[in-house]
């Protein structure tokens, strides 16, 4: 297909496509005559894959630049291709607070309690300073939330892993890799906020302004 | 204290500091002398606050100020109040597909199965459209997460809001509401990824290459 043809199938405007084609995260298409380039159906998936990290996952385009690399690279998926993806992500947020050494030691003490055994992440940086911006906050009664979190956290973690390895073929795995993590984590941030409307209209409930005894 | 202690005791340049006073982010100092202007405790913890916003939750400018008119409005907390931080969060964040009528009302159902009682806010748009992008992704096989993912949410809603209701004072309330939206979802998100660290290292195991029987 024509490029015109690209953005129909995919919603992209055809200026996006010409700067994902220059950022090289789209592969170019194939020349067929001298004024004409035809693009697949492998460049429309790849298209979408790229829109969800951007618009969904809200990555900057050096980071899909890297996902998109673990993904073409010939290697089958492992741990640690995981691990990096999962790298490329959490460095697009910048914490607000610092955890010192203290800190970040009893965050790691924390998880393992829980059944971590990966305690020497970013991921755990992130976390220790996230509880020490609470401390800094003067709110040390919401640190307690992490003792729930991490055991949910878990949880969501088996399900995740449990759906992933019930993908066979390799390409398909590792992009269902960044599709679970990107989207996998907004669905899940849309449905948290969801439960709150839930919880909250019980905890909560709105005042009834009674208008007749007002007179 | 003088800005440039504010400045010390928050760890936030001067320059950002007047950026936020200029926004309307930040109230005035009061005026000591022609030439000085002090700031006290609640300037130094209202910097604190927006910079967990802004650092941790990446919400714009624009959104900050919404949240912050919720904490200094006289209102008591209420399930709307709530709701109305929760729209301002889930505004920052555009879906990179769009759910039909018919999408949006299977997904309401499938919350409402799960327990949900609020099926009609911007959260389960948010919800249906990532569930689209998954269909036009082709990868069918990642929806039914969803279903384990309802479940968790719910249960990190009930921790949530456990934990709010626990805090007696207005002020704090409010303000432990936004903390609580935005370090929250930041805390989860760290940890699911270091959950995902800990699974997918007993999941996929890293390759162990042996040199010696290559030769």
């Amino acid at each position: 297909m024509r490029i015109g043809e690209l953005s129909k199938a995919t919603g992209i405007p055809v200026p996006t496509i010409k700067y994902y084609l220059r950022e090289g995260l789209l592969p170019a298409g194939e020349r067929t005559h001298a004024n004409q380039v035809s693009y697949t159906a492998e460049h429309a998936q790849r298209l979408r894959l790229i829109r969800a990290m951007v618009q969904v996952g809200e990555l900057p385009i050096g980071t899909v630049r890297t996902m998109l690399a673990e993904v073409d690279s010939a290697e089958r998926p492992t741990d640690s291709m995981l691990g990096r993806l999962s790298g490329a992500l959490v460095a697009s947020r910048s914490p607000g607070a610092h955890a010192d050494e203290q800190e970040l030691a009893e965050t790691a003490a924390l998880l393992q309690r829980h059944g971590y055994t990966r305690t020497d992440s970013v991921h755990v940086r992130m976390i220790a300073d996230v509880l020490a911006m609470l401390h800094r906050l003067g709110r040390p009664e919401l640190v307690g939330i992490v003792d729930h979190y991490a055991d949910l956290a878990l949880q969501i973690a088996e399900t995740d892993l449990a759906t992933l390895t019930a993908i066979e073929d390799r390409d398909n795995l590792a992009e269902s890799m960044i599709i679970g993590s990107v989207l996998g984590e907004a669905l899940f941030a849309a449905l948290r906020r969801a439960a709150h409307a839930t919880v909250s209209a019980r905890v909560f409930p709105e005042d009834k302004v009674d208008t007749s005894s007002a007179s």
